[in-house]
């Protein structure tokens, strides 16, 4: 698949990212964020070194300040001595672009910071993903050795929510005056919190959130969270991916069960961010003693490998110059109603046994 | 894959659709949103009668005022003996249930009317699709006579503009106090407009909105629109897509190309939703005189058997329970790095052709 020179130009790539020079990972994450030539003989040459980062997920509403709280986050973890990566999602919002481009330059102050990396990500087209681009990013970055992964996602869509379940320790950022009372959460978002954090917690409102969230997870209440009724029902991913159906059942029956914490944070004066930091670690540990951590991350090698093989079949089918030509010919048969987009499925799927199943 | 009681009620399901009972509707709809067994059979049996109805789309920041225009919409076109559906497509925003449900409440002035069938489409799982269950749902409206089908969309995320972009008639509605100039729109929304309204026009900056969306489609500048550069580069879905690619190339290049004309309304009181009734009409008249009508409703078919074939690739490899434990049994040599996401994908491609090819 690859010419010489291609060949070659890798092979350099490859050759600095392993030396650590930060250029060539800007360049690797390029390569595997457009899924450019040669970027799954990449992912693969590196797959060795993934799993020594941490990964941390921040979801919210728009302005719920998550930049800023990143930003805080990451000069904490510097002066600790961490390398650090920032992921941001982007939504692919058609409305949104003002807000994100303010966020962006908040971001600037740590942005010059040589053991800092922050990359954006950009909406995709049907053949990637953004879900799973974000944790081919994520791998990159974790193979180049970096100690701490942030990935920053506004909670619309379900390819964030997807983003937020991949890492190790999801926090959930909300803020007084969103308007978004508790009640108006849906269930995957509150599924997925290891940890809240109440931001602009100076403002009215802030101990009324976090006494609405404490009610809900149990702890005022009297009651312990295994007695509650369970709100996750058994989703269609997990119909498809048993592993993740018994994570959700492993979680459920465990006797030292973690219970997230709600933390208060002004992210603009930096209060909270060390309770925050401590939480985190915290968690971190939790996720080691209980067996979480290596469910989670079997579970995201099990994602991984599902989003290679729909991806391969999505591009070996409708890249393929004879399918789309056959396909193309069945369309004014469709169009009288002679036969239906089930049967033309069937017949492209018999006839593609070959082409999907070798390289 | 039906046992005989299934197969019955199937067939009795059929039957009440054609004799045109709503209730017949209501179920056949909830077997195809949900993917109930036998789904496919039903969808299958009226294909032959999709493409009757008109299909508009109504996409929009939150707060546009979408729902209110689309009640008025529905009470217009039913005065002119017309029946009506509307699909109402829930972002799955975990942030947004308390909006909806006033919207939804705000619809209740037409629902009582026989004429007229309401569905909020909910959040799907990764087997099904967002995009590919409202096709699917606006198909069972469309086979069983329904004149006008509104589909109305947050315009936010991926799968809403897919959404958009597989109507007929784009409308994309925008307000003067969103915040939303049209600098910050991506290119994706404008893209797909047919037209623009402009609600909620008696509040300040209505016509500046106004003048600026103009400003953009070229009107003021002097510049016919086939001067200006093509804002829409060539995607990964158009890559996979040539239908796509090729009515996106065949209205640059159209002579008498249609420009989207850019209206005002006051959903609220009733202004200018007969200007919008006409220009939606003037847009019909548009479509089939250019051929465009046909391109866009091949597209939608071939769609249609891409999402089918792509749904069919995901249950038949994930629910297979072989395969999972195949799978399963790899994730220990994944975990220690002795092989690669990329290389099980392979072999399990490799594995799995018939799988694959045959039901």
């Amino acid at each position: 698949m690859l010419d010489a020179k291609a060949s070659a130009a890798l092979h350099t790539l490859a050759a600095d990212f392993d030396a650590g020079r930060t250029a060539a990972l800007a360049r690797a994450v390029s390569v595997v964020e457009n899924q450019r030539t040669g970027s799954d003989l990449l992912l693969a040459a590196m797959h060795s070194r993934v799993g020594r980062a941490r990964r941390i997920g921040l979801t919210g509403p728009p302005g719920a300040g998550k930049s800023t709280l990143t930003t805080r986050l990451v000069a904490t973890y510097r002066q600790a001595g961490f390398t650090v990566g920032v992921v941001a999602v982007d939504p692919t919002s058609p409305f949104t672009g003002g807000a994100l481009l303010g966020d962006r330059v908040r971001m600037e102050a740590v942005a010059l910071d040589p053991g800092v990396f922050i990359r954006s990500m950009a909406t995709r087209g049907s053949l990637g993903g953004l879900a799973s681009a974000t944790r081919e990013v994520c791998d990159v970055l974790d193979a180049f050795g970096v100690d701490r992964i942030l990935v920053e996602t506004v909670g619309v869509g379900q390819s964030e929510l997807d983003i937020a379940r991949s890492v190790d320790t999801s926090v959930v950022v909300l803020v007084p005056e969103s308007g978004d009372s508790i009640q108006t959460l849906k269930a995957g978002l509150m599924e997925i919190a290891d940890c809240f954090v109440v931001n602009k917690a100076d403002r009215p409102g802030a101990d009324r959130l976090r006494n609405d969230i404490e009610l809900m997870l149990g702890l005022r209440s009297g009651l312990s969270l295994k007695d509650q009724p369970a709100h996750h029902g058994v989703s269609l991913s997990q119909l498809a991916n048993p592993a993740k159906a018994a994570r959700a059942a492993a979680r459920t029956d465990d006797v030292a069960r973690w219970i997230p914490p709600v933390l208060r944070s002004c992210a603009t004066t930096g209060e909270g961010i060390d309770e925050m930091i401590t939480a985190l670690d915290r968690h971190f540990g939790y996720l080691e003693q209980s067996g979480d951590l290596q469910r989670r991350r079997r579970t995201r090698l099990r994602e991984r490998v599902i989003d290679v093989v729909e991806h391969r079949v999505r591009r070996r089918l409708w890249t393929d110059a004879a399918t789309n030509a056959w396909l193309d010919e069945r369309i004014p048969e469709l169009e009288r109603g002679g036969t239906t987009p089930y049967a033309v499925a069937n017949a492209l799927l018999a006839r593609s046994g070959s082409l999907l199943s070798t390289e």
